[in-house]
């Protein structure tokens, strides 16, 4: 089942969405810490509550994760434009929750930096907390999936060699729209693309990935435990802007559009920070 | 004034630190989220409930921290140690809350890590939220400062060039024992050390800081909003094990003393996880 996080006359619910419709679930209040699997496949609908997705604020699907772990140089192609060599262990930062937006809102430009980039990537969403989980049993720790731009501030991200600075500005990393439940996707060979402004920037797909998720779940779980609503973000592939010859930024006004196949799409505007 | 927090028989408290005695505050739970400067300082003690400080389990000084944010390479003899250039701005990753142990608790060894080393380190607890905050005006966002052993585990810190899986192995971080206010601290030029099993590893002051306090902060603000309760540990001098000849790491047994004068102590058993 898709499920969405969103706000509704001033309440913020869980709802599973069914077409234009989302179904409010009874005593949820958003995907996170409070929704393991178990706990969302048991909730009760409330179809009588029922609104039209139109009708609502789309939170980022998580809102409040209790952790954002990043995965970069995940996709050969990726890893070949950045001249790095290939790892041989996931390389691994992190995003603070709130850098999270909801699929509907504007990505801020800060002031500060005039290199922001886009990353589309598939995010994994835990349903089940573990520690030291064998990759064999990675799939059953996995609530869902959706997806991520993840936005980059290039001339923050190179300041120094560690990467946080460039990657969890504020209002910047929309997430969603929707949480897609394992038994409705296969995401072992989904397309996923980037368009900016109607140009095809990223395009590859999730064969490619170099860890797949049973080894980001097993190494991850290895040194923290992972909890319900923690959010693994498993790379891009290859066609970031700073990449490119002459290298894409975004500015104000454009329209960019990640997207995962079978799994979902975010379409947001880019907006200069008032 | 000093405070911790601590649990006495099932429940958790915020107390104010006298002599051996915790003086619980009423209605606050912990530090952290929910006690912004100004709510810290208008709580009523409550004499009545005070304990001898032997009779409770001391938390982490602020258990669960929205952002943990550790600087890297922030002591002239620490860079120099590691053969890296000098930084021009404050190198920078994180912890999950996760990591972090009380003032008493054991330095759990993961069984997978044979390189876990130590750093002492200040650390700076917000206590009014901010964004985009002036070094000159840095001060007024301080809620108080704490003592941190910022254990790595430095085979996985160096698996790749980004640090996170070498930096928040559950239950390995020290924070506390107390929380200091500004106008009961002086940390303009505190000694910080390290002793483990009497021998002294680490011995500098805070003087010495490559990017000062007010910097950190204004560093780190323009990026996120920090909340209260957001931890930032400023780095650590140099002798950290990893760069001795021979090498030095932890080991079961070990007794490890981390301490900044004027702030606090934090004397740790360590322990290898069963």
């Amino acid at each position: 089942m898709p499920y969405a996080t969103y706000e509704h006359q001033g309440r913020r619910h869980v709802g599973r969405v069914s077409g234009d419709q989302l179904i409010p679930l009874d005593g949820l209040t958003e995907l996170g810490r409070d929704t393991p699997t178990e706990a969302l496949a048991a909730a009760t609908e409330l179809p009588g509550q029922a609104v039209s997705v139109d009708d609502v604020y789309l939170c980022p699907v998580v809102p409040r994760p209790d952790k954002i772990i990043c995965v970069g140089l995940n996709y050969l192609t990726h890893v070949g434009e950045t001249g790095r060599d290939l790892p041989d262990y996931p390389v691994m930062f992190t995003k603070f929750a709130s850098s999270l937006i909801g699929p509907r809102d504007d990505i801020l430009l800060p002031a500060e930096s005039s290199q922001v980039d886009y990353e589309a990537e598939l995010a994994v969403v835990i349903g089940r907390a573990g520690r030291r989980i064998p990759r064999e049993q990675a799939a059953e720790h996995i609530l869902g999936y959706t997806v991520a731009n993840d936005v980059t501030m290039r001339d923050y991200q190179y300041k120094t060699h560690q990467w946080l600075q460039g990657k969890t500005w504020d209002h910047s990393t929309p997430l969603g729209p929707y949480l897609v439940t394992p038994e409705e996707a296969d995401v072992s060979a989904a397309g996923i693309r980037t368009i900016l402004n109607g140009r095809k920037l990223q395009d590859s797909d999730t064969s490619r990935l170099i860890f797949d998720l049973p080894t980001l779940i097993a190494t991850v779980s290895e040194f923290t435990t992972v909890l319900p609503g923690d959010v693994i973000l498993t790379g891009t592939p290859g066609g970031v802007g700073y990449r490119r010859d002459p290298q894409v930024f975004l500015h104000d006004g454009d329209e960019i559009t990640v997207e995962v196949d079978g799994i979902g799409s975010l379409t947001n505007k880019v907006r200069r920070e008032a």
